[in-house]
Formats: structure tokens, sequence, C-alpha cells
């Protein structure tokens, strides 16, 4: 069966003053005005949102959309993965489709605004309780360990992890709905920035932010914008970094994407555009060499060559990725194709990717618990 | 595409020292040997689980389950509904059934022992945040709301709200593995209990539990023990009951049931079991309405004429219902599933119901804001 992306809506990354059900309802009306379709004609909704028991006590977010559309009573399913929220949706959507000619996928957070011990706390949520949050391997511990062994193995150094993240600002700044769309950075102020968790600096963490994003697939192309998904594929692995034999490239993402590559009949050289989950700089160094773009601790090359910036032989993160667009988490994975859709149509307006017919998101939950690849063509 | 339950595993619901992932282990063991596949058939896993976020801080499921299958990788996605966020994940994973000859569902919740402040606090996670927790609708106010609505309506009795509930724990008394299995009650304790939210006593309110329960589907048919799944229906309405025309039916389960009678191509009448979401002894009176086993307001002559009873004409709750067999909340939908094929099998003992053909389950998140029927044959 073809599936393809009819439809796609996003609201700007940051903080915001809007309800979860509020920034959901904008991207609904923004993804049905993008397809030209009804609401009448959405089969079912899969929404993806990871914190708002912990942070809001708000759950059954499938009713809660419900009742944003009174009168049409569809399936609405809340699936939740951690960082990978969205992208699971995605992924669940795909399924549904054998049973719906439209089917909607909305990712949504809030995150902005709450308290410094909360939030932290909500977040290391993606972690085992027993064999990692108790023993104070959050999120930015767990990533620094995986840095810190990458760089004992492949020697990347601190300036190649501060050109992931100056090309992501360098993206947001052509990017109007990215979170930090007008900031200036220098490599410099990268290199400088406060140490998070070593060798981790403040630039190379995603930041905290609130925001939605929709996208409608369909079975039938209806224009010539939509984009058809050549496929999806979701693996998983152990939560806890502790139970894998190796940290420095993660199993379910290779899985993932040789199964991605395989159904969608390409190679990492077919791909012209990617969305790279980079909530640390070092998940965006592991996800090119999982993704083969290159091969184990060649990343460093492809930074420094400059390959992966929107003039480079692979642009990642066009649209800021997790850096520079935000990370607003259950949205984030549904963004990254909504991202991937606006390149292949041709409307990414200055940060457009010449040529850009074939591209794919990697979207990664935990510390490598829970990974999607999506490849979608022109 | 025909779909089979061939394979079930529950725990003891009740008190567990077991922690999600030790619970969620037992059940997988548990259904891979009655199904006889091994963990290597299963193609993907669904995990429903309402509050592990809130309660423990631990999200990311599906990483905390693909942790217990070193080296299986599969899909796995968490689905959370609320209170019907078992027979959501079942749903979803009869989409998934279109790519996997073998899906795996997994309900499980930890509830015990958390303290009497954050429990209603995450349970109330279920309702909307400004509609109706900060307006002191948590779910024994609505459901008394529903129930007392109801009475002015329709004159059910006390007495008739007991009946349902003495039939529960009857019930529970053959099911070796209910949370009440062993607590012998009358009526008159049942009416005398006390009030938690007038008209709803204690004995109408379902308890705190912890527990799991697994189902395994499949393509086809693999032994005279599996039991065909003829449709899985699940509908939405709004969250709030403030936004509802009417309080004494919801419509999201009456859509639900419809649609499930229309694929199974049956009636209410042909129903010779069902499992019906007895959270509060009202929404079993509205969900016998709702499912056309008697019409709106009659609900009350099935209790007194003992029709719902073992030896009835519609036996329902036959493992003791959400009162009596516990509600466990993520587990729940998937050990209603695992209920209905144990009678279809002919394997439910003391409880059994002669010649049962054809079963049904019906499951509700928050007040009727998601609903999902399933419709089961022998």
């Amino acid at each position: 069966m073809s599936m393809y992306v009819t439809g796609i809506g996003r609201t700007k990354f940051g903080v915001s003053d809007k309800t979860l059900a509020q920034l959901a309802y904008e991207v609904i009306l923004k993804a049905i005005k993008d397809s030209k379709l009804s609401i009448n004609d959405i089969g079912a909704i899969y929404v993806s949102n990871f914190l708002g028991g912990i942070l809001e006590n708000q759950l059954h977010l499938n009713s809660l959309i419900s009742g944003l559309l009174p009168g049409t009573n569809i399936p609405i399913i809340r699936v939740e993965t951690a960082c990978a929220s969205g992208g699971a949706a995605f992924y669940a959507a795909t399924m549904a489709l054998s049973s719906h000619d439209h089917v909607m996928v909305i990712g949504v957070e809030k995150m902005a605004g709450f308290d410094s011990e909360i939030l932290p706390h909500g977040i290391s949520s993606a972690g085992d309780v027993y064999a990692d949050q108790r023993k104070g391997v959050i999120f930015p511990a767990g990533y620094a360990l995986i840095a810190e062994e990458y760089i004992n193995k492949y020697g990347i150094t601190a300036e190649d992890f501060a050109l992931a993240s100056l090309k992501a600002h360098q993206n947001a700044n052509f990017n109007p709905l990215a979170h930090f769309h007008q900031k200036k950075i220098s490599l410099q102020e990268i290199k400088e920035s406060m140490v998070v968790c070593s060798p981790a600096r403040l630039f190379n963490c995603s930041p905290i932010s609130d925001g939605a994003a929709a996208v409608i697939l369909s079975r039938e192309r209806r224009s010539s914008r939509d984009v058809e998904v050549l496929a999806c594929s979701l693996r998983t692995d152990s939560i806890s970094l502790s139970h894998r034999k190796e940290i420095t490239s993660f199993p379910a993402a290779k899985l993932a994407a040789g199964d991605a590559y395989a159904k969608a009949n390409v190679t990492p050289a077919d791909i012209d555009v990617a969305e790279i989950h980079d909530g640390f700089t070092i998940a965006e160094v592991v996800g090119m060499e999982d993704l083969g773009f290159c091969k184990p601790g060649e990343s460093k090359h492809l930074l420094r060559r400059g390959e992966t910036t929107l003039q480079g032989k692979i642009p990642v993160n066009t649209g800021g990725g997790l850096k520079a667009n935000g990370h607003p988490i259950g949205a984030t994975g549904v963004c990254q194709v909504c991202e991937i859709v606006t390149q292949l149509r041709g409307e990414a307006g200055d940060r457009q990717v010449k040529n850009a017919k074939i591209g794919l998101a990697h979207n990664i939950g935990g510390v490598g618990g829970t990974a999607i690849v999506t490849i979608l063509r022109k």
C-alpha cells in the first residue's frame, strides 16, 4: 500500500502561553488547511505527548483532542515513547492507514515555565527508575557518558561538536518558526558556553520548548505537493545504557535504518536531506553513523568538511534540529517529518536544499531505547 | 483479514511487590506459554499503562519491555487512553496485524501503596485540567453526577446498584486471580457500606489494584482453543462531562458498539457473555444500555431478574469485573479480553458460562471520553 503526506502544520517552537489543547488545535487547523481536506475526511488521529501527565497532570489527550472536534467521535489514540513519541505516533498511523483513507498525527508538548526540579525529573522518566534514575543517570549524564566513550574511541573534538551546533543555529536563522530563529551565535561562543555535563556544553544540548506539529497521511496522492512515505520503521532496545554492550552506536537506530532502507529500496547515498535527532550533539554524531552516512568514528570528517550544512553533500537538520528549532518532545518526531516534507516540496525558502528528492527523519527515545527511521520521496 | 487471540496470560490482581517490568514479564511468559509460540514469533508489542509517569516517574515503557527481551529489538509502542488504555492498545494491535503475523498486547499497572494524595490526583489526570480537575470533578464525583442524573431520570435504586456489585463479588469468588477472590460479602453489607461520593458507596467503586495481562493476536487460527476477533472498534468524545448534551449514556460507547456489531455482523442478542467497564457501578448500568442489552433506563430490570449473573441471559463481568476482579488501569482492557477468551474456550471452571460462543468486551476511559468495544467468537 502506498502512503503520502498530504498535509502538514506546525506552531512556532519556543515559549508559549497556549495550553496543550490550544497548541494541538492550531496545528489541526493548519494541517487541514494545507491538505485542502475537511476534518470529516480524517478517519483516525494518533497524538503523541511525553510529559503532560508528570508536568500538568493531563493524560487522556486523545479525548482532550476529541473535544476539539465535536461530533466527529473518531478513533484517537495517544502514543508515548519518550523523545521518540512523535515518530512512534507517525509509525502507528502508518499501520492505521490500512483501515482509513486519511489519518492525522499530532505531536504536542508544553515544557517551558515548569520549575527546575520537576522538569529534569520528568524528563528522566525516559530512563529506568531503578537502573538509571536512582543512580543519577539523567539524560545529560547518559549522553555525556556516550560522548566521553566516543571521544576516547574516535578522537572527536569539542570543535567538531561545536560545528554541528553552529550549523543548527545557522539553519534556524532561516526558519521563522524555530525556537532560536533570531539568535546569532559564533563558533567561539558555542565552544566557550557553560559546561552542562562534561563534555557537553550548553550549546550541545537542546532547549526546553513548547510547540506542536501535525501531519496528515493519506492512501493516495492528492496533489503534486504530496510526498510519498517510502518506509517507516521502528525498533527498540533496553531502556538503560547499563544493559548495552557498546554505547557509541544505537542498535535500535541501525536496525530501523536497515529495515527502512530495504523497504524504500534506497541506500544512504540516495538521501538528499535528513533530520537527525540531536537532543544532544553526540546523538547527531552517532546518528549519522547509525544511518550509514559515514563509517563509525567518521562523522567528524563530515562536520569538518561542512557536508551536513545546507550546501553540503547531506544537509542535516535544515530547520535547526532539536538544538535550534527546539525540542517540544512529543512534537519533535512529527515536526521532523514536516521539515522533510517542506524540503521535498521545495517550499523551504532560504533554507531550501537544492534538488532534494529523497529525505529521511531519525527520531530517538531515551538513550536509543526507541528509534524510528522514516524515508520520504518527492 | 481474520484475527485470532492465540495466547493469553494474566497475573493475580491485588497488591503486588513486583515492579512494572516484573509484572509485564510474568504475563509475557504466560501468554507465550499459552500460545505455544516463541517470543521470536512476535512481530510487535503494544503496551498499555496509565499512571507509571505520575506515580513512579516511569515513562518509555516500550523500551523498558524491550529490555526484558534482549536481542529482539522489535517494534514496541506504549499507548495511553486513561482507563481505556488496555482496550486502545488491543485496538492498535489489530491495526498492526496488517504488518505482522503475531502481535502481543501487554497491559500493566502499579497503583497500590502510593499515598492518598498522589493517587487520586493521578487518576484525575483522565479529566481536563481546567474544566474538570480544577473544579473538583474527580472521577468519583463525575460518576456520581451521572448516577444522580440517572436516578432522577429512570428511578434506579441503591438496591439495584448493590445487585450489580454483589454479582461481581460472587463471580470473583470463582476466579482465583481476582483481587477479591476470597472476600465474602452480602447485599446488606454492600448497601450499608460507607458513602464515597453520594450516591456511590464503597462497594459501587472499583478498588486500587496492581496487575498485568497479555494477549497474543495472530492472523491465523493455530489451535481449536483460539478465539476469533470479529471486530474491535474505538470511538472518542469530549474529555469533560461539562461538554456533553446528556450524561446518562456515552455516545463514544454507543458508536463503538454500533460499529463493532456491524463489522461482526451480530446483534446484542447474539452476545453470550460480556465484560462491561464497571469502574463505578453506574458505568456498568449505562454500559448495558449503550451496548443495546436493554433500552435506556431498563438495566434495573436485568439486574432485578438476575439476567447478568452467571445463570442469566447475558452474564456480565464473569471474572468479577473492575469491581471485584480489580482495576489495575492499564491492564484492565487487556484482562477483559483474557476473560472473554477464557469463557469462549470453555476454560472458566466454576464461573463458566454454558455454551458461550460469542463474547464482548467494553472498555471506557474517563467519563466516556474513550470507548472500545471488542467482539470475539469461539
